[in-house]
């Protein structure tokens, strides 16, 4: 598979114009001679020295017309050489300052010098191309790279190191021996043999099947994990949803003032408890509106409220009897039909005395019990912050399910999600032919696509349009990986 | 200089969760011993290895209680040999992926094996402190990084480089000279004897002076090609503002409805043209407002206009004659005490004939004159873009000086700016002191003082307490440089 690619790429690694240090990746056959041809060493060039070395060398901007040459950066130059290097070719990493126009400067140079921008994830997808990773670990960069949380980090992980690849060629390699008892039978068709033992044969294809829906079935809590347990702020206008959002966060992430319907956006926040990600979703209070803005606000946060994990319903309990009655049972029309867990927050607590309190948490479960939903009932104040603490237990214990379900391996990829619900049809189809008696050829056919999905997962034979399935995988990876 | 510091310092380079690959260094006597304590290499340890040469490792999360080690992640480490360092001493840069999550758990490994979080700037403060740069040239680290355009860049990288610093040693030698003329006067000066030439002393004075004056002059254009040029956007309510500012940069950057009063914050934005940036500040609408928010959009705005060098005023011209003078009047009323350069620009012309617009086009003329006030009319469109090509000329054409103005070295640090002033009073007092003749010792000690500002910059002398200088100025530098 080696010098697959015969151009050479240039991405930057970093994002420019953060941090202190930028580095801009090249990669290819022509790596070593483009950035001979943009940075000085002092001594000798890049493309005489070691694998694994680095070296001081200075880039200069050719003068233009009268103007003198420029220096535009004295720079560290690593030397990798192919095929040990990340992408298994020739590459260069040339770390800068971290300045925008630094880094933008050099990779026109580089490209100048005849190298090209990158697609994203372009270098990953190398590795892949020249064997140094499967699929399944070139698409768990990115997941490694997005992790925040140990939970995260150690599915990602196990999917990069090969412990996913290696579950997934166990059961290919079932597969492929029950197609080959099959592939015998048509050999010998014409002598009417049957070879494989269907019962038996049934038998191995239910075993992988329960595997692979398990497999599947872990997506949704490998999901939550990855990307955060979605949970939407929810409540009439001015209950104290924003406030109640940057109290958990503990900064100012929200514009919160005492005007009413100041939330137009939805905002997005990730708050991490006890190793889970908490994906928080502020939402425009709900009440009849005319304004513009504010209308297309409140349409977003009954979407929001249908994809949540868990609903936290704010009520203001420093309002009178019949309007804290009314926000309620408002809130409780909007949020009933969701199948998420649902915490009344019972907010401005701190304006209110025990018994006053006690009265409205007393009102509140009458009428939940008689709506018939389930719902916990919290007091709490996002102002003086009585109750947080409380609350952030109460959210992490409803979901910690999450963290001490069965380990084993978890599908945190959509891609691998479908190719596996993919797989199971076919293999439920190869059961349900074995069982019918239909003829053998037809059954290896099911056998060979419920493989045919696994290798996609493996990037394996990929068939007649290979780039297409790459391009839609990397094209989610971020520039330079 | 050596091992000045006996403590090893740990901080990210790159900004976590962004990008392919995070850099963390460690700085200090200690640095392999601490990288060795948490990368395992493949062979040997990182202490043995050789300086500028890379080492592939691993780093495990050593077991807690009954878990089993946990795979970090997979590095690179960059070996860097004391004094062929940034800092001047032992370092190691370790790449990683660029997940936040990962550069967290190293850095806490890292501190556990005995490193310390670095503060802001500390390694190029190690840098100084080791002898590596001066502290003009420290200070450009920063610069550097922040630059966005060729001429920001090209300020920063001469003072990087040393050309600024070049420049101060010859300022400071001469005035070094003159101080030493003086003292061997005030050694002998029981003789009485008058060795130093007065009038030549004071020309001497003169012209280090001018020189000095005049690179303190040079801040406001430095300070304008590092920050940007400010430009106020400011008008009536929904004259289109921020429509004109997402115009200008080309995307969606503000909120924009129909809905009036939606700017509530200002918003910074940079734009570049033809080398020069500007940044536009969108204010929120010149109106009376009783909405709290929006009040307080509404003084943040007259103090944008106060501090701007460019005022952009935005008049809704599909409005009737009377309200668009209305408006125009209100909008002079509040711009017309600014030093700035004045845009009047009418906006909406694509509602309007020709004819319409020449015609307010004249009544603007006819009110700026009848008022004494400077500016240029232009009608544009927002919504088409009409217009907007050439208001990008007018505003590079009203700044352009900037660029071509004398090159030379230009002073682009407020702290620079402020010692050269100091510098400049004391040698006034100087050549005030020679002229009137008091005694000899007084003279000198105003030149100590001018020496002294210089020495500031520099870094050198610090005097009594040079730490508070030092953290005043490394304390904006960014984590990890």
């Amino acid at each position: 598979m080696k010098n697959l690619y015969s151009d050479t790429i240039v991405a930057p690694a970093t994002i420019p114009g953060t941090g202190a240090i930028s580095i801009i990746r090249v990669s290819g056959p022509d790596a070593f001679r483009a950035a001979d041809a943009v940075v000085s060493l002092k001594s000798g060039s890049i493309s005489e020295k070691d694998g694994y070395t680095i070296h001081y060398g200075e880039v200069v901007i050719p003068s233009e017309a009268e103007g003198s040459p420029e220096l535009l950066d004295e720079v560290l130059v690593s030397v990798f050489r192919a095929p040990h290097s990340y992408t298994g070719e020739d590459s260069v990493e040339i770390s800068t300052h971290a300045s925008a126009y630094i880094v933008s400067e050099l990779i026109r140079l580089l490209t100048e010098a005849g190298c090209r921008m990158a697609e994203p994830g372009e270098f990953t997808k190398r590795a892949f191309l020249n064997g140094k990773m499967d699929l399944a670990q070139a698409e768990a960069v990115a997941d490694v790279i997005s992790s925040t949380t140990q939970a995260s980090h150690r599915v990602a992980m196990n999917q990069l190191r090969g412990g996913f690849s290696k579950e997934l060629e166990g059961l290919r390699t079932q597969l492929l021996e029950m197609a080959s008892l099959l592939e015998l039978e048509l050999d010998f068709s014409e002598e009417d043999v049957e070879f494989a033992d269907r019962e038996k044969l049934i038998g191995l294809v239910k075993n992988t099947l329960s595997h692979v829906e398990k497999l599947a079935a872990s997506f949704r809590q490998g999901n939550m994990l990855k990307n955060g347990i979605p949970v939407a702020i929810v409540g009439a206008v001015n209950a104290g949803k924003s406030s109640l959002l940057n109290a958990l966060l503990g900064d100012e992430r929200a514009i919160v003032s005492s005007v009413e319907g100041t939330t137009r956006d939805t905002i997005e926040e990730i708050l991490q408890i006890d190793g889970l990600s908490f994906r928080f979703i502020d939402t425009a209070g709900i009440r009849e509106s005319e304004d513009t803005v504010e209308k297309i606000g409140i349409e977003r946060t009954y979407r929001k409220i249908s994809s949540a994990e868990v609903v936290l319903g704010v009520l203001d309990s420093s309002k009178n009897r019949a309007n804290f009655e009314a926000d309620l049972r408002l809130l409780l029309d909007k949020i009933s039909g969701s199948p998420a867990s649902i915490f009344l927050l019972l907010n401005k607590a701190d304006k209110l005395s025990q018994h006053d309190i006690n009265n409205f948490v007393i009102l509140a479960n009458n009428i939940v019990t008689s709506l018939n939903i389930k719902a916990d009932i919290l007091s709490l104040s996002a102002k003086t912050g009585l109750g947080l603490e409380g609350l952030k237990s109460a959210l992490f214990a409803s979901q910690k399910d999450l963290l001490t379900a069965e380990s084993g391996t978890l599908v945190t990829n959509l891609r691998h999600y479908e190719a596996l619900t993919q797989s199971a049809s076919s293999m439920k189809r190869t059961a349900t032919a074995l069982r019918s008696g239909i003829p053998t050829d037809l059954v290896a056919e099911d056998l060979r696509a419920a493989i045919a999905s696994v290798n996609l997962i493996l990037g394996k034979d990929l068939g007649l349009s290979p780039e297409q399935v790459l391009h839609n995988i990397f094209a989610h990876h971020c520039i330079g990986k």
